[in-house]
């Protein structure tokens, strides 16, 4: 952490510079930005050193109804045009065209990029960084991940001295409302889902949300930067919450754990048949058991929490506002300042990561421990049959609780199992085989257990 | 967020820059620096481009026992002339002198300084900025507040476009530790204190810590970045833990309230006689009652966390180990690895911040909700009696509990009042008025609540 005195001096305009600031999108997130550049601009000045000017804002429909009253004379619907004559172009459009393109454009006019765009970036980003590295042009996008909380830089900077072993985030703000809500008062999804949505913390649509679309993204730009390696969308095993039932959240909170819809992104040590050890990354979004004393088991609501374990730090969690106009434009003028400062110091352009080439591997390659429920006949003996599977595939239970449940004349028997650490794979033959066995009526749940 | 390719190239050693790196002091957290500096030699250079070499170690005794076996052709008592031949002086000595003098000569031979020396900072933080200003060095101090967790940065740097208007702080493990025990357990300060001693969280004299002249550096520090001014330890109003009893916890326990030793700085309107209005800041440390589901209120044993508001990001939080040799020298090399970065890319070394001219003012500015407990005659008219004295000053009771304890033959009457807002001088004189009432036995404890 640096500090320092002596910026530009207020009382000597005519030496201030000014940076021409192009605005793409004025959403929920953009209209506040260009609110802020506005209203703070003196500030923003003191910040920087040069005078912030809003040079436009390129928008697809100039008349569209927006949250912020802004000047008329701002609007256009000419991005390109936008943004050829801007020095730091900041791109909040969403989506994959004609963000990329555009994005494109400003490096090669050599302006400064910053962009909240997680879709672009988590599907496209490794080319996107290398065309700017080639342009010797910054790109940068702390607003990508969890909105306010400013995670991507301490990651950058403040660990970059340390090996990051393993993340954890709660980045999807909808799915974590809705767990939250199910946890509190027993709902149903739908119910909670519905609830969200009144709400306006899920969409009309919600499937990017609850089927850990959206978290998936994240977890690719976390995972890049977290390992020095690229990872891409298609790395990223991801599993959503429209599956997970009160059932489930009453069992693990009789258990002591809270069900959290996480981004996981970890080290392994993979071991080949000839016993050769190397690294890989396992990235990945599920619905995951984490005990209810752990920090983020405390990311109550809509908030959103990123937890990471690094060799030397410990255990750190960053936590504040996933979302929102206000919150996300935060992070969004964080950037717009850090570019400003080193450009009106004249420096390279450049901060440098070496790349490492850690390879990510798929699912089947993680050992964690899980939670499993089954539904079974309520007769002597059941217990031992499932155990017996349990131990042919290699498998180790740590807890069993069982609850017997009478349904008029008939009863059944509900079995809860906590295994100790299991391959994807050994699990998976053990879940056939228990769905096997006569006794059986259904296995209700198979979750991943973290934090423990 | 800056993510970039192509840095110094391992297969041309030839090319890359060698940085001397002096380290000052090899204790607990300059033992580990010097151990990282040496084993993960590699992989920092593939993340700074530089070579990062530990051309000493000064120390007063080098026979002294270490955690950490390090070369003893590395140790050196001439700390003078080792920082004259250094690019990067790292100083862990703590303790103003000769650590003030060593980060002096540093500067003057233009090497850039990391520093984790809280003491020397909030004592004479202005000057040193102020020197290295005009130097052109840089000077950061990461591992000066709150240990291994990323906070003077994201103020600083991911926060820059924000406007801070409140820090609350857990920044000593050690309060945290004795107060979390006493909370879990009941037991009584001594009890607690006896506990952390014995298990190293403490130490034999444990006055920095209890007092909170640990957590007013720190303070100093946190408002100085957030506020963009100078605040020395002289502006921080200072109150430590050894006062609050296991009945103060109880009671606030009680009242679903947790009691945590915090660093405040918050920034205040400040309304004149005639009517004019100006900005202002408190920075504090006190025992402080907070509301069971505030974040904060989650921080259990010897962590820190720093809660954080801003006017666009909203509420943040940021959580990790405030202490112990390895996490802490996260920070350093955190620290160390930015300012190589910086120094390979060959741009200049100066960050710069306005800083602002908000006055610091004393804890009598500061209006607070208030905690008062009162041992009182159990016979009738002692509420009216009592309520009418807060009447009297303009103070309202926001609620209160009574509780009646039978000693032997006598009973007496434990009053709890949480009060709204209040001046401290009108919450001084309603509790001089009230220990003057006959009916009182005496006011037990008089503290503020925050978080609310």
């Amino acid at each position: 952490m640096t500090e320092r005195t002596t910026a530009a001096d207020p009382a000597a305009p005519n030496t201030t510079k000014t940076l021409k600031v192009a605005l793409l999108g004025a959403g929920n997130v953009g209209s506040q930005v260009a609110r802020i550049l506005l209203e703070d601009a003196d500030a923003l000045q003191a910040r920087t050193g040069a005078r912030l000017e809003l040079s436009g804002i390129a928008v697809r429909n100039i008349d569209a109804p927006r949250e912020v009253e802004l000047p008329r004379e701002l609007f256009t619907t000419d991005a390109s045009a936008l943004v050829r004559g801007a020095d730091i172009v900041i791109e909040l459009m969403g989506g994959l065209e004609p963000a990329r393109t555009l994005i494109l454009e400003a490096i090669e006019h050599g302006a400064t990029v910053v962009s909240g765009n997680k879709a672009l970036l988590a599907a496209d980003g490794p080319s996107l960084y290398e065309k700017a590295d080639a342009a010797g042009v910054q790109l940068s996008y702390e607003a990508a991940v969890a909105g306010a909380i400013p995670i991507l830089r301490p990651i950058r900077d403040s660990l970059a001295g340390d090996k990051i072993t393993r993340v954890l985030g709660i980045v999807n703000g909808t799915t974590n409302y809705i767990l939250d809500q199910m946890d509190t008062t027993g709902a149903q999804f739908e119910d909670a889902l519905a609830d969200a949505q009144r709400l306006g913390y899920a969409e009309a649509d919600p499937t990017a949300d609850v089927e850990g679309h959206d978290a998936a993204a994240k977890a690719a730009i976390l995972a890049s930067l977290s390992f020095h390696t690229r990872f891409a969308l298609e790395n990223v095993h991801c599993q959503g919450i429209s599956s997970v039932t009160a059932a489930d959240i009453a069992a693990a909170k009789d258990a002591g754990f809270v069900i959290k819809l996480l981004a996981i992104a970890e080290k392994l040590t993979l071991v080949s048949d000839d016993g050769v050890e190397s690294e890989a990354v396992s990235v990945r979004v599920h619905p995951t058991l984490l005990p209810r004393e752990h920090p983020l088991a405390a990311v109550h609501g809509a908030f959103n929490a990123v937890f990471i374990e690094a060799e030397n730090a410990g255990e750190l969690m960053f936590y504040g506002r996933g979302a929102g106009g206000t919150p996300t434009a935060s992070a969004v003028l964080g950037d717009v300042v850090s570019a400003a400062r080193r450009m009106v110091l004249g420096g390279p352009g450049r901060t440098e990561t070496t790349t490492g080439h850690v390879p990510a591997v798929g699912i089947e390659a993680v050992s964690t421990r899980y939670y499993i429920g089954v539904d079974a006949a309520d007769q002597p003996g059941v217990l031992s049959k499932i155990a017996a599977v349990f131990t042919d595939h290699g498998v180790s239970i740590e807890t069993m609780r069982q609850t017997v449940h009478q349904n008029g004349g008939a009863s059944s028997a509900e079995l809860r199992f906590v295994t100790h650490e299991a391959s994807e794979a050994a699990l998976a033959a053990t879940v056939e085989a228990i769905k096997g066995l006569d006794v059986i009526n259904s296995v209700t749940s198979v979750l991943r257990v973290e934090g423990v």
